[in-house]
């Protein structure tokens, strides 16, 4: 495969993804486990596969793309031990399907259950993170829905390698193969298929860079889920005890700088900004490992030494050492900055004064809004999921982290006894 | 207005939408259900400038429109106190706004609340009915969202009037009067200007013909609900009773063919066919008031006369009295038929054997699946929601009647005391 011929086109793996999609959903707890179970022990079995494909993939990507991306894309004994971890994580989280979401006994008898159904056909247009391949699968499997897997061409002969130990696992479960589905064509019409596919794809999730996010909210005439870039705003409110504002942005920026969770701006209330700022510079371009750059508005560098910030530099996702500085006037000026400039995704405010952090949590509309605490913690894992497709930044069915729950969709089951109406 | 020249652009007119939509979003429950009784109040208040523009309206329509649609457009002053009375029932239903949706307390103290919060600015395109105006207003509002609404040409005139009242009783409670808008351009342009409107409009409910709302799926590129087309099926299996299935495939056709919850289609199983359709026939062709004309495939037209079945007699959401009737091998070929020609909505199974009920619910992924009832329930009266803003016949966000709970999305707010990751 890899630079061969395609041997299935996007239109004929999508049909067989969509009739395998009613075994999927009717597949039984004990059964989805099993066969998650056999798709972690595959990936392991066959490891050296893997290592192989994946040393073919990186050995074509070489120079053609950054060092960040190649390591992205590289795999050694102890990812795909990793990834094999992970797929078993999800064998061990409750099954979504079939919950009672809601249910109601009406005067005239019925008996009406809002029930947890699975989505279906679940689409997934990645980029060349080969864990994303095991794991992506292995929720949409679980949440009952036929998987339909669209990664990178850099990664594509690695991803082919997983996806052939994942449908050896389904298998094993005697579920059908089919309902995990690579797609073979990795150029861009083969994600424009995915979009386009009404009456195939239940829903589309994107997950990668800005661009291909918004190409698929853009132009997708299926559902689809926007996971998120994150310009996410740490406000340190006149009232904020300066010790564990210093420690939440320094820890929203620097733990991990390239995730969507962490802090690109800070805005600082003017009353505490000549006590604030001088020791965040402290903190932030003194720390050992990377220094952060500061890029400072006109009030804020009136206080601290920094890069003036340009025009671009509060609606940037840095995904780097690099901070936006503000001094506000007051809170109000906060959430009119957020409000301009967020992509909804995860604001917090440090503050001791309890009416402005309430005032804040009403008036910010991000997927999540904290009172003194890191927005890194926006995350399935942290909010207790066990597990994450991504994080939504929309409004419309799922906000915040992706867990189980939010890959299914809903039925109203009702029993009556011949009532008319 | 009406016919004079526009006074407002679409695009002036979502400005002041999204200027307003944070003084909704705030606004307490008292407040909204105070201007909430003020709207009400208003619409009788003003029942005569109401009425009189409804009379222009009617004029201008008439001979340019059929008769169903004049009388849709056609307003009494019982039909305004009917609105009227919609509104104050709004009013009396709980605040969705604020509810907690879960809580969860980590191991590191984080408290996460998901918070259920408005949408912001919500945008509703529909035709002719005037108390769409009112209602879809009243449920927006009381969703602490602001309102834009796009009607039908025939009917600018009513909703101008209409909307003039609620203007009146949202000021009268101290809330922004243009946290309602009607569109002034009722053409085609601005109902696509609505569904380009990213950042303004946080979600779209097209409400209205299959075309409307297929235009809006395929091109929005703001969020949208899709509300339904029904062409619903009840399912007659072996192990029915029969007198139950008669009542019920009566009430379903006959109790309001125009609505979509109406059934279109009746399939039968062979081994209780012979013994149903002559009294299915009977029942329908022979009762009082209009009857219904059968379009039968062709093993049902073996067994009883009746109009052979066209190419599209199963792909028609005919809104009238004529029923498909088709007779099935087995439950499984009546799933794959309703997997094939449903539109997701609702169907009933009519049978006595619990496990060929409960496979068929499981089977069938419509948005209401019933067994030993009528499809006509579907509907957010008789489901206990107090109200409804449409059904939604998609996966996403919402499925099913549209209460205030789905005109909201959710927010997590968290609350910590200095946590870091």
């Amino acid at each position: 495969m890899g630079n061969g011929a395609i041997r299935m086109t996007t239109q004929e793996l999508l049909e067989r993804a969509k009739a395998a999609k009613g075994a999927m959903a009717l597949a039984d707890t004990d059964t989805k486990n099993r066969a998650l179970l056999a798709m972690a022990a595959a990936l392991e079995s066959r490891g050296e596969d893997i290592l192989a494909a994946n040393a073919l993939d990186l050995e074509g990507a070489r120079g053609t793309v950054s060092e960040v991306m190649l390591d992205r894309l590289a795999l050694s004994p102890a990812r795909v031990a990793g990834m094999a971890e992970g797929v078993r994580a999800v064998a061990a989280l409750p099954d979504p399907v079939g919950a009672v979401l809601s249910r109601v006994e009406r005067p005239n008898g019925l008996v009406i259950e809002k029930t947890a159904v699975p989505m279906g056909v679940i689409a997934i247009i990645y980029e060349s993170r080969p864990n994303v391949t095991s794991s992506a699968a292995a929720l949409a499997l679980k949440a009952g829905s036929a998987c339909v897997l669209r990664g990178g061409k850099e990664a594509h002969r690695t991803a082919a390698a997983i996806t052939a130990a994942l449908k050896e696992g389904l298998s094993a479960a005697g579920l059908p193969e089919d309902a995990l589905q690579l797609v073979e064509d990795t150029s861009r019409r083969s994600a424009n298929e995915l979009m386009a596919a009404r009456g195939y794809v239940d829903l589309l999730i994107p997950r990668g860079g800005a661009g291909l996010i918004r190409a698929c909210v853009d132009n997708a005439a299926v559902p689809v889920l926007e996971t998120g870039t994150g310009i996410c705003h740490i406000y340190v409110d006149r009232a904020a005890g300066l010790g564990m504002a210093l420690d939440i942005v320094e820890n929203a920026k620097c733990s991990r700088p390239s995730v969507c969770n962490a802090a690109e701006t800070c805005l600082v209330h003017r009353e505490i900004a000549r006590a604030f700022l001088p020791r965040l510079r402290d903190r932030l371009t003194g720390r050992e490992g990377r220094p952060v750059e500061l890029r400072l508005d006109p009030k804020a560098a009136e206080l601290i030494p920094g890069t003036p910030a340009g025009q671009d530099d509060f609606d940037t996702e840095f995904l780097d050492y690099i901070l936006a500085v503000k001094v506000v006037d007051s809170l109000d000026e906060a959430v009119a900055h957020i409000a301009a400039h967020s992509t909804g995704h995860s604001e917090a405010i440090v503050t001791e004064d309890e009416g402005a952090a309430r005032d804040f949590q009403r008036r910010v509309d991000s997927a999540a809004v904290y009172w003194n605490a890191s927005t890194r913690f926006t995350d399935g894992g942290e909010f207790g999921l066990g597990c994450e497709m991504g994080i939504s930044t929309q409004k419309l069915h799922a906000r915040g982290p992706l867990g189980l729950a939010e890959l299914c969709t809903a039925r109203y089951l009702v029993r009556g006894t011949g009532q008319i109406r």
